[in-house]
This record gives structure tokens, C-alpha cells and sequence, in this order.
């Protein structure tokens, strides 16, 4: 099956916003035997964007549409279909009146120019939309399948994921593309590369080695009649990698370090705490995006000052002494995050987010430690502790530190497992 | 000048990685009077690299190029260019010393892969990179020019910002396009668009509509032979806008709804403190992405248990009472924090990040409260309280939840500016 996705809005081509739903799709197709051979974009423009789904229609067996679903005067993807079909549009009333309560729900009055997001055509069946207002299309007219979502990431991947994967995975048939991921950290990309370097050489599978935030990833591509074949082509290959890098690979495709962890914390029965300055709290966040953290994350301290820092039991004498950025205080920290919220392990970040230096300290200066305190009759979680200077701009320094800091905490549960 | 854009890297064309760097680029040409006429995709081969990029110096002035200068065997971006302009690659000494520094200071060692990270030809010249390993490229030649930036987001961003940008600024001539961005919140995006209805006919400014997820934004675009003859045309429509949506208008721009209550809190001289159970440290983490946070932030605590809750000064009796998703242990918390703290203004969020529902409390369950103590001879900041719900996926309720969170804090400040 040949696929083609465009992607809609004025705002993508003058990139004024990132147009991250065609990489969504396109990431999604091979595993499901589709072949992308076009991606596009184009602007709200009525005749054009007629023309290039016209086009589309005869050339693939797939159109994927997103963007152009909203209420406003420039949102025109329903128009265009209809336009390039040859279809009259009409007010669906079962989709009117789900719209309608979907406005009273949230206490808002019912904005009439929204009524364009109840319309269809004859060809067309609209696909739910839990998260927005804007339903999809599902067109199949002449041979060819056109699908409309919309372009908010999050109404976009849920109306992929739930309504229109799993009905073109009936559709769809050919040679199938599975990818699988290791995950490593703690080897830089240059040394890994050449780590592997005999691998990179094979052709089905395929390795490739990418830089990612959490680490560099190696990516094994195979492709075979069906997903059980492609799978069985990767299978050696991986062990064989697994096998060379031994504790460097902690997980694998849509694993987070933070979802590891948190399998390492549960399986241990071990309870988490943590305290941080300069990463703000985002280290608290990126712990408990993983559903079900709250079974072993106790809490967080962001102490900001050296004030509350102190009122949660980090010595004044040390802060004095080695100042709030070191190694000693990061471990005070992390001590003291352990024994306020009486949990078993304790993570602390201290460290200068930047721009600006402090207490004498550069932008990017990062102290990480981990403290634990195990019963007597476990295995033991050891302490670990790093610091390290390392500058990418505000988010991206406050962001590796906390991947930095999970590395750590990883290192710190691997310990328990022997 | 013409432009043109390309994206290295077979990862871009499969899907799996997004290409956010052709739209950051494509962002910033049209203020500098440059205008983007293509943008392709390229994978990591060789021939058809060199191919598109032999094409691009014959019908554009300007070829900007991201990725594929890293360390590893398919990284082709120097070569390919090498090729299609005929010359030999060698390594510059200079820039070799600087990468082997670059690792030593890091505690690595040099892979010898690393090495043609260091290689320029003739007509090119090494462009700065102090957040990574890879320089850039600016090459002139036959009355092209092709700058190669590398695909890390914070590094190119950088290499734009500092060392391109500036250069380009002094090369190009022609209209130039300068938008203005009014940011909005309190009004959806249906309202507004009805309510801003006749402005959205105007050709110069146009104005544009958009859903974000910190509100609704207004683009006012315009074009002139000058920025400030641009900038002329769009002052009388902001103001215009601005006298009909009054404090619905947060911010413009580069403004994030966390700066400016940063800005408010230092003007008041006012300092804040957070407590945040299901947003898991995310509300503190995004008040302190701001540079400079530490003047007015106090601290904060993710209180993910009811435990730590109560040991944090919320009553035992209201948890049991209402449930820990409640309007009163919201309030009840705002006032904790601010206690505890020793700050002027707590705020709390408590609720259901999901997929599951919690005490009987279905997923997207919010209750968000600010909490004030200004002193007597002060205008007050007024205590606010808002609860809903909406389910959007858990990382995603996380982030409205604090968007929601900071516009209440935005409205409690504003009281005291009046």
C-alpha cells in the first residue's frame, strides 16, 4: 500500500509552528507494511490544497491529512476534500450534538462558527475525537483512502492510535519494516560507532547509532513478508549487541529511563525521594511521568535557597564550607531528601542552570548524588556521586542533568539485582 | 536572496526523528529578508546528498543545511558538499587541537573516528561550536553560499543565533516580513476568532488565529522594505487588538506566561512557593526555567503522598473529609506552601494526572488554588480557585494543568497592579 501524508497550514511552510505530525506518521506506516513515498505541505489556501489532495488520490492508495480541522475562517481541509471529490457538505446532527456537549461540559457557550466541525460528505464517516472538538474524516471513494485528523499532537495521536491504526492494519498488506532500539548510556556516540562498527556493515538488519538526550540509541531495522519474520532477523543480532555492551543498554524502544527505574524501584520494594535546586523540579516531573509512580515515589524538595535547603536538614556549617554547589552538598541532599520523606533512596541535583554563574561556579556545573538506605537483610543499593561542566542553554542543561541523574540512580538499583 | 533548506538524514525520511530544524530556520529568514523557496528531505546517501546539494547552489543564493556532521560512517554532510563543489577535503589543524581540548575537558578520550569533524576544504571556513563536537561550515563559492549547521537542536540553535544570523543579516537585501505575536488566554479560540472576525481580513498586517497550548495566539504579520517600516504598520493594529481583548493579552512574542509572572513578582517584590502533587514538580520546574527565578522563588514541594502532604502542614481531617483531589486540600496546600516556605503567595495543584482514576476521580481532575499573604500596607494579591477537567493523555494534562496554574497566579497579580 502506497502512502502519501500532507501536512496543512500557512503557519508550517513560514515555520511559525514545527510540523512534528508527519514524523509521527510516517514513523508509524512501514511497521504496518505502508509505504510512504510523498510527504508534503501546504498552506490554507482552498485551490491549492484541493489540487495537492486531488493529485494525491490518484497517485497513492493512502491520504493522510492532518491539520485544517478547526473553527476558524482558515481552516479548510474539510472544504478542500469535498472540493477535490466533487462533494456537497452537510451538518451532521449526531455529530452537532456530541459537539454541543462537549462545549457545555467544560461551562462554554457553543461558538456557532464551530458548527463547520459537525459537517460532512456523502463519502466521509467522522472518527471521534475524545480530546478536542474537531472530529476526523474517514473517506473512501474510487479505491483510494483519504484520512483527515487534526493537528494538535495530542488529538492527532490519540485518533491514530486508537481509530485509525488498528483499521488500516486490516487493510493493509506487503513486506513489513520492524525497527527495534537499544538504549545505552554511558558510552559517547564516537566509541560506541566504533563498538559496532562489523554491525553497521549489515544489511537486513540494518544497525544505525543516533545521539538522543537519554543517551545514544542503536537502531536495528528489518524488513521481511510479515512482523513474526522481521522480528526473527533482529533477534540474533541483538543478543549478539546486547552481549557487547552489556550493562550500557537499559532499554529498548519506547522504554524511558524514568519507566526503568521505576520497574527497578517496584521489583526492589524500595520507596524514592528526591531534592533538587538548580533542575527546579523537573527531575520530580520526569520521575512521575511514568503511570503508577506514586507506588514508589514519596516526594520531592525543590529547596531554591540555601534557606530551605537548611530547613530540610542540610547543615549550614557544610553549605558554609563548600558552598551549594559541591560535591558535599549534593550528598547532604540527597541524605537529607531520604530521611524527610523517609524513603529508602534519596537523588539530589545542585548545580548553576544558567545563564549566569554562581558562587563563583560556570553555567552547566552539575553535582549529582544518590543515597540510600537499605534494611540489612537486602542486597545493597550503593551511593553514587558525579559532577561534571557541561553548558547547552538553560532547558537542555537542566534536562541532562536530570537524565543524568536517572543514569545514576540506575547505576546506583544495578548493584541490588547481583 | 532565495533560499533553500535541507534536512540530512535517512531517520528524517523513515519518520524516526522529528525535523524541527527546517522550521526553526525556516522561522527566521523572512525578518532578515530572506525568502525560503524549498524545503527537502534527504537521506544519508552519498550520490543523492551531493546531487541536491549541486542542485540547490544553481537555482538558490543561500543553501542551509542541518545534520549529518556528526562522528559516525553516515554522517556524509562534508563530503557531500566536498563533492558537489569539486573540492578535496583536509584536516585543519585548528580545529582538530579545539575537539581533542574539547574531550579532554570532559575526561574522554579522543575517538580517532572524530577526527573529520576537523576537516574543512578549500572554500570553506570552520563556524564555532562550543555545545558540541561538530563545527560548521560556511562555504562561499561561484556566488552561493552554503552554510552546514549540525542537526542537534541546542547546537544549531546556538550556531544560528551567535555566529549565522549576524553574518546573513549583513549580506541580505530585499522586503522584509516582521510578525508580532499577541498571546492570549481566558478565550477559546471559536470566541476569538468571532470576536477579532474583521481584522481578519486585512492583506498587510494579516492576522492570524491560533491554538496553543499556553492560550490563544494572534499573529499579526507584515511586509516592507524596512523592519521599522513593518513594525509601523502592525503598531496601530496591536493597539486596536489590544483595546478590545484588555487583560485577556498576557504577553507577545518570545514571552512565556512564566516570565512574565516573574516579571510581576519581582516588580511587587513579591516572592512564591509551590506544592504540587499530580504535576509532580512540573509547575516548579517551569517557573524556574526562567533565568533568574531564584530572586522571587522560594522553593517547592511535590507532595505526592497524603503523607507528605500532611507532614507539609495540610490537616489530616480535610484530607479524610474531602479526598486529596479537592477545592480545600487545593487551598489548604497553596496555604502550606506559602508557610512553609516563608513566601508571599503559594499555589498548588492537586488532581488526576491519569490514565487512571484516583479516589474515585476520573483522569484530567483538577483543582488549582493560589494562596496570598501580602502585607497590610500593600494592594492585595487576591486568593483564586479553579477546577475542571480534561483528559488529554497524562503528559499533556500535566503541562495545561500548569499553563492553568500560572494563568490563575497571572490573575491573583494582577489585582495588585490596579
Amino acid at each position: 500500500m502506497k502512502a502519501e501524508i500532507i501536512s496543512v497550514g500557512t503557519e508550517i511552510l513560514l515555520g511559525e509552528i514545527l510540523d512534528t505530525n508527519s514524523q509521527y506518521l510516517a514513523a508509524r506506516l512501514p511497521p504496518l507494511g505502508i509505504d510512504v513515498h510523498y510527504m508534503s505541505k501546504v498552506g490554507d489556501n482552498l485551490s491549492r490544497l484541493a489540487e495537492t489532495i486531488g493529485r494525491a488520490r490518484e497517485r497513492s492508495d493512502l491520504v493522510l491529512i492532518t491539520g485544517g480541522l478547526g473553527p476558524t475562517e482558515d481552516d479548510l481541509t474539510r472544504q478542500a476534500i469535498a472540493l477535490a471529490l466533487g462533494e456537497e457538505m452537510y451538518v451532521d446532527t449526531e455529530t452537532e450534538q456530541r459537539l454541543r456537549a462537549f462545549f457545555a461540559a467544560r461551562g462554554f457557550s457553543f461558538p456557532e462558527r464551530n458548527i463547520k466541525q459537525a459537517m460532512l460528505i456523502p463519502s466521509a464517516q467522522a472518527i471521534p475525537n475524545p480530546r478536542g472538538t474537531a472530529p476526523g474524516w474517514w473517506v473512501e471513494k474510487d479505491g483510494c483512502i483519504i484520512v483527515a485528523m487534526p493537528g494538535p499532537p495530542a488529538e492527532l495521536e490519540r485518533m491514530w492510535e486508537v481509530e485509525v491504526a488498528p483499521r488500516l492494519a486490516r487493510l493493509a498488506a506487503g513486506d513489513v519494516i520492524v525497527s527495534r532500539t537499544l538504549k545505552t548510556t554511558g558510552i559517547g556516540e564516537g566509541h560506541l560507532d566504533e563498538m559496532v562498527s562489523p554491525f553497521l556493515k549489515s544489511e537486513n538488519p540494518t544497525v544505525a547509532v543516533y545521539a538522543k538526550p537519554d543517551g545514544v540509541h542503536l537502531r536495528l531495522t528489518a524488513k521481511a513478508p510479515t512482523q513474526e519474520a522481521a522480528r526473527g532477523l533482529i533477534r540474533p543480532m541483538e543478543e549478539e549487541l546486547r552481549r557487547l555492551l552489556g550493562d550500557a543498554v537499559w532499554g529498548t524502544d519506547d522504554d524511558s529511563l524514568e519507566g526503568v527505574i521505576g520497574a527497578m524501584l517496584k521489583q526492589g520494594g524500595l520507596t524514592l525521594a528526591t531534592m533538587e535546586s538548580c533542575t527546579g523540579g523537573l527531575l520530580a516531573s520526569v520521575i512521575t511521568d511514568v503511570p503508577g509512580s506514586s507506588a514508589y515515589f514519596k516526594g520531592g524538595y525543590v529547596a531554591y535557597t540555601a534557606q530551605m535547603k537548611m530547613s530540610l536538614g542540610v547543615s549550614a556549617e557544610l553549605i558554609e564550607k563548600h558552598g551549594t554547589v559541591s560535591d558535599e552538598v549534593a550528598a547532604e541532599m540527597a541524605r537529607a531528601a531520604r530521611a524527610q520523606a523517609e524513603a529508602d533512596i534519596g537523588v539530589a541535583v545542585t548545580g548553576v542552570a544558567g545563564p549566569d554563574e554562581l558562587e563563583g561556579k560556570p553555567p552547566g556545573r552539575m553535582h549529582i548524588a544518590v543515597d540510600a538506605r537499605v534494611p540489612a537483610d537486602r542486597r545493597g543499593v550503593s551511593p553514587q556521586a558525579i559532577s561534571y561542566t557541561y553548558y547547552q542553554g538553560r532547558a537542555a542543561t537542566k534536562r541532562r542533568a536530570v537524565t543524568t541523574a536517572l543514569a545514576l540512580l540506575r547505576k546506583a538499583l544495578l548493584a541490588q539485582n547481583r
